[in-house]
């Protein structure tokens, strides 16, 4: 069987033109053509998204990144909205760096609302507070700006630790305005790359938390990170050729810009939406907080989903299981990365075929 | 300018084949495919270092094992070893994490003697002892075996942590003989690919170590790899590209073998060392300890280093600076990885024609 394109939560499909721009030969990352790299990619990333903050590149997933945020950011107690899997990872995430945990839990499908965020932060002081813009295991977007403004408005020194890990690039984010003190994502979404590098956008005050605490461990360390990034490196040898490939990619990303590629998501989205509507299919996220990268589709009774997979595979595209409790109870669509309306089209032509 | 050849103490130069091998599409980290990709290299490694140990797969650079190292495997005080910029940094990484540690230092050139090893281990207790198998900054090569061999005389209960960055696949190592507790090693050096994965050989005592401790943090912890590593998966996504590349190469690296390869490393080392000598240079390291992988030179009184690499460059040759207090006073060559004794021929005739 010829590999099956990508419509996974996760990796994507790349391009043979990323590939090919991540196959440039090798450079020392002490030299002067790495400098020029690096401070391109922070450069367009800085110009995309509207900031001029600092940009750390790590070369880890993105869940190291999340350790980041919390080593850096948190001595007291960290706040987690928990609306699935990746939410809910966030909490081992803490509890394994032996941090002070308090958890605002809504059920799986459902999306975190400000008010339920002011009602805990009216009760009790965070030293942060972490949202999952996109909640993958589900299909469901949190309303990341009015978040945003409830802790601003409820606790201004709490810091707001954002997973837009598969919503960046494909939605908008505006860190500076919205007040996101770290802003995480990596390349395997809707940057269309393969995983291996993740970034973190950092607010000044989010600096100056990490220059108080100790204990945060070298490898993702703000301050650390910030010494190096200031001569356009990084402290331990970065994953290079990854980096060939965002700077790539990012260029067809600035000509599209955040708006223009926020839109082609929601139009993807849209599409795939309809298709289970006329199938009359349940989602498993609540209307209103749809995701336009991922959608999840909870499998009614008698509807074999592992079976259906199986089947649209065999046609060449492949979608991903449902997560958690709905492994083999459902599916879910990647809609992301370098996908256009037509190829969801073709998709959706497919998984009609198998449906009827 | 065309891009030169590297030889410098890392990245190495990647070969077409390799590229070639990490342009495969995208598969879904959870998924059969990636989980025989995964088991497959995991098993090489073991083939090719004789040892039925858990491996690691970090997406990270060797330093963020370092640090795994550290956090997994010390409540108390740690012994460093230190010869150079890498083992020193070894200490950065233990006092971020707030441990407390000793070292055990000497003159940068210089290798670690068992004997001194012996001394300071005979009057105080460690949780662990850190030992950097190649210092890359002075290109000495330490007496890895033997100091293992002393400090498992001494103490018995202290862990043996290796950093083996820029020598494991050029030269011979055997963590299950040797008793090396946690043997570290990366991509971008004899492996001769992009850098972005790090490795880590664990034994059972350090496995039974980590399980004891507490806020080792999630990302690097033992435990949580070992969770996944049993089912040939990672935690969080890992650098696919990269593992099919590391698959490809342990094809040639298993028909080589360890002891051939580290045979072509001694063998193209000896014929740098040569040249050295030939031209009356000083070696930054002392006698006796000359790596196989780095030679790295001191400029003497009169040798403008910085010229004679630029030079050097533009016959297309890449070469390194010196370290630390050798930079720009001194010059490294990396002869490691997929070069053989062919290519340092013609790099040292280049070499000889600059210098005359």
């Amino acid at each position: 069987m010829p590999q099956p394109k990508l419509f996974l939560a996760g990796p994507t499909e790349v391009r043979e033109e990323m590939f090919h721009a991540m196959c440039r030969p090798m450079i020392g990352h002490r030299s002067k053509d790495y400098q020029a790299l690096h401070e391109s990619v922070v450069k367009k990333l800085r110009q995309f998204m509207g900031t001029e903050r600092d940009i750390f590149v790590f070369t880890s997933s993105a869940t190291g990144v999340m350790e980041a945020a919390v080593r850096n950011g948190v001595s007291g107690t960290i706040l987690h909205t928990v609306c699935g899997a990746f939410s809910e990872r966030w909490t081992d995430i803490s509890r394994a760096c032996n941090k002070e945990i308090k958890t605002l839990e809504v059920s799986f499908g459902s999306a975190i609302r400000p008010k339920m965020l002011t009602e805990v932060l009216q009760k009790e002081q965070f030293d942060a507070v972490t949202i999952t813009h996109n909640e993958t295991s589900t299909g469901v977007m949190n309303p990341l700006k009015d978040l945003c403004a409830a802790i601003r408005s409820a606790q201004p020194d709490a810091l707001i630790f954002v997973d837009a890990v598969s919503s960046f690039g494909g939605s908008v984010i505006k860190p500076d305005e919205w007040g996101i003190d770290v802003l995480i994502f990596g390349t395997q979404k809707c940057f269309a790359l393969p995983p291996g590098l993740a970034f973190a956008v950092v607010s000044p005050r989010a600096m100056a938390r990490s220059a108080q605490l100790t204990g945060k461990g070298y490898y993702f360390d703000f301050v650390e990170m910030k010494k190096y990034a200031d001569k356009h490196m990084t402290p331990a040898t970065p994953a290079i050729s990854l980096l060939y490939g965002v700077d790539a990619q990012l260029d067809r990303m600035h000509a599209e810009g955040m708006e223009g590629r926020a839109r082609r998501h929601q139009e993807m989205a849209q599409m795939v939406q309809e298709w289970v509507v006329k199938h009359q299919l349940p989602f498993t996220a609540e209307e209103g907080f749809r995701s336009p990268t991922v959608t999840s589709v909870t499998a009614p009774e008698g509807f074999d989903s592992d079976e259906f997979r199986k089947k649209v595979k065999e046609k060449g595209f492949a979608i991903a299981d449902g997560y958690g409790q709905l492994k083999g109870k459902g599916f879910r669509i990647g809609h992301m990365g370098d996908w256009r309306v037509e190829d969801i089209q073709n998709l959706l032509r497919i998984m009609d075929n198998v449906i009827a």
